[in-house]
């Protein structure tokens, strides 16, 4: 599919047509979540002014805050040295982006005590109950 | 292949035995770079506290400023809630993660006037001349 956006085009898609995202908050500068793009859903992101991304295992459109109202305001959108990576710049309403209620995907750390096998630790805490963000 | 660590047969590898992984500077937080791991690479960086990759374009692990000098040096491991994919947390030793000589691989932003049709554009100065970077 071509665009007539040449700033879409620069864009390098995967054979499936993806591309992947890294969402960072503006002002925490915290790493949100890892998710990905095709071409539509960049145009979307792009005109609409909040986050749209392809869900892989709904194999549709994901609106992100669709159904939880957690929605991602853009603030920027960069794309890397080979074109091939973009990363997000967000306002993050409500604060939480993960769909276990925490701020951020990432709320595993690795223990790095010295001499102790490493485990993943949660370091972040539910800040809403995800039942509650998904009442249907 | 198994290994005798849980923590790593936590990790979920996609079918070519890769896991995405982003690299963000503790001190800055911005987001550096992006690449991928190996279940060999994961326990590589952990075992030497230096960032160990799988490069996808060379065919072998690529053990990050072997040429360069642009060594990064973990400083914390995270895992997203899926446990696909990791977010690495380093200090970049010379300040530069991108092989075009910029402190990131995300100098590109994209231009987001009204009315305007949006264009890359280059933000981030080149710190080292390539060139200089990787004499050999």
């Amino acid at each position: 599919m071509n665009t007539l956006h040449p700033w879409i085009d620069a864009v390098r898609f995967d054979a499936a047509g993806l591309v992947p995202v890294i969402v960072q908050e503006s002002g925490s500068k915290r790493v949100l979540m890892f998710a990905h793009m095709t071409r539509e859903a960049l145009a979307l992101t792009a005109a609409s002014g909040e986050a749209v991304f392809w869900s892989r295992s709904r194999g549709r459109l994901w609106r992100k805050g669709e159904e939880s109202g957690h929605v991602q305001k853009v603030h920027g959108l960069r794309l890397d040295c080979d074109g091939d990576v973009l990363l997000l710049e967000v306002e993050q309403i409500g604060g939480i982006a993960c769909h276990t209620g925490r701020q951020s995907c990432f709320f595993r750390r690795l223990t790095l005590d010295l001499g102790a096998e490493p485990i993943w630790q949660t370091v972040d805490p539910i800040l809403k109950d995800p039942n509650l963000i998904y009442k249907k």
